[in-house]
């Protein structure tokens, strides 16, 4: 598989599991299956768009290939119409976590590459690769106000950093592309996966307001 | 009249009463004017800025030409400043909403105008009309903390979607422009009156947290 | 000191000071770190991002020049860390203003400045202004889930606007830029700090719901 086709994949898979996420938050919230595609949509597309347009690559990678939305509000109807199947198998947010991340691990990669691609500098590859992990689900917490995950959640920023960095480093030690993007997409999944499953977190500030 | 014309008309017309609606609600929300000036000009501005910003039309419209933020702040501020007046005419709520309508039924067939225009595939162009429609207000009510109007109302997306999809075939079909125009804008005004007149609604989920 | 050189001071320092009012809210809302670095470079960065992106200078600043986002995170996690100290000082509040004060009359100059060299209109030359000085600050308080401080404060964006005016009004009278600059960033901050101190306030519409 070449190093184009593995990052449409990834893109159309971390899509998929962002805007899964979303409708399954937004069938928790009682939206409509319309608000549901609206949600799932931005959570799916918004991290790219972003990263499309500090980049200034415009129009944005969804407006001349519509199979991107397909995607998007394929996962979003799916999730919002499974969401009361996942409730019998496990806590909805379980699996809406576990989407999430999945989308998370993708993009931080995704958004590094695009970083990189763009010339930026190592650090501002990072950023790219953060931002486009975390804004999808930020804008999804946001419009439906909830705190959002990326604040709430310890490691969350950090495991996209890693994710991040982690493909960066190869990258620049010249090690294969492919592997690089698979090791970096799985180190972000097993340590956010981590984070889920023994809830870790960092030191917070505890202050009384 | 021509098509350019009709569209410049529709344009002012969809930003003065959105910017209408977001005078009126920071009223409601007890902002100071120049609070309700912001408000009004990011919710009759906000949704051609993002279709210009995504489809790559920089600088976004508004930055050369003064008059839109004229007739934007324009009517933010008398939506402030009349907002005792409609309370005794008839629940504020109901302005507000019919003014938020009217701003909807105009973008959604500007945006999908700007998509087709840009080259995008029909299914884009409904998403760029629905998003064109839906942004500002989406902002407006992420502003002042109040869950999206595209949320809690069920025909509000739908109507949206309703009335780019009617541009959209008219525009494929071959129809006269300013009378698709027109039709498509009337039909998304009155889905979504019928929707506040009638409280119609989608079936939504109900699943406890 | 050339004009160049003080605008870029300016632009460092603006960024430094949002960045820390964005970590010290951090630190008061119990984030960890991480979601620390977020908030205060979000805060920072947000403003002039969203002006490039408007005027449609891309790729964004801090793309190609990682040290702005190097005075971001350092600004932020200032204010994480000092956030306990600066309670024993004073109220965390009254420091947390000041730094955004700074960042605010600071930005209102530069965006105005900007919109100018885009060959904007003045009217619209104060509309950047006013933003760039204002969405950082916005956007920080949407994700932490406070109401933003330009709507609960009322000499804010008004500060801002002054800033702005007294820059263009400034330059078109031909007056030396290094001056007005300063005069009225200068202007900005005594509006905005007698607001702090006297709690200057703008009278609001008092309307039930």
């Amino acid at each position: 598989m070449s190093v184009d086709a593995l990052f449409a994949v990834l893109d159309y898979a971390g899509i998929w599991f962002f805007a899964y996420s979303g409708g399954m938050l937004s069938a928790r919230k009682s939206l409509d299956p319309f608000g549901a595609a609206i949600v799932g949509a931005v959570t799916g597309m918004g991290g790219g768009t972003l990263r499309d347009v500090l980049l200034g690559e415009l129009p944005v990678y969804w407006i001349e290939e519509p199979s991107y939305l397909g995607i998007a509000l394929f996962g979003a109807l799916l999730g919002y119409f499974t969401s009361p199947w996942a409730q019998s198998l496990a806590s909805r947010r379980i699996v809406l976590n576990w989407a999430d991340a999945v989308g998370l691990s993708v993009f931080c990669v995704i958004g590094a590459q695009a970083g990189l691609a763009a010339g930026a500098h190592w650090s501002i590859a990072l950023l790219t690769g953060v931002m486009s992990a975390a804004f999808g689900g930020l804008i999804r917490d946001i419009i439906v106000n909830d705190v959002p995950l990326v604040l709430r959640e310890d490691i969350y920023a950090l495991a996209a950093l890693a994710g991040a960095a982690a493909y960066v480093g190869g990258v620049t030690l010249g090690w294969p592309v492919e592997a690089v993007t698979i090791g970096a997409a799985t180190l972000a999944l097993m340590l956010r996966g981590c984070a889920i499953v023994f809830k870790w977190s960092l030191p917070a500030m505890k202050i009384s307001d």
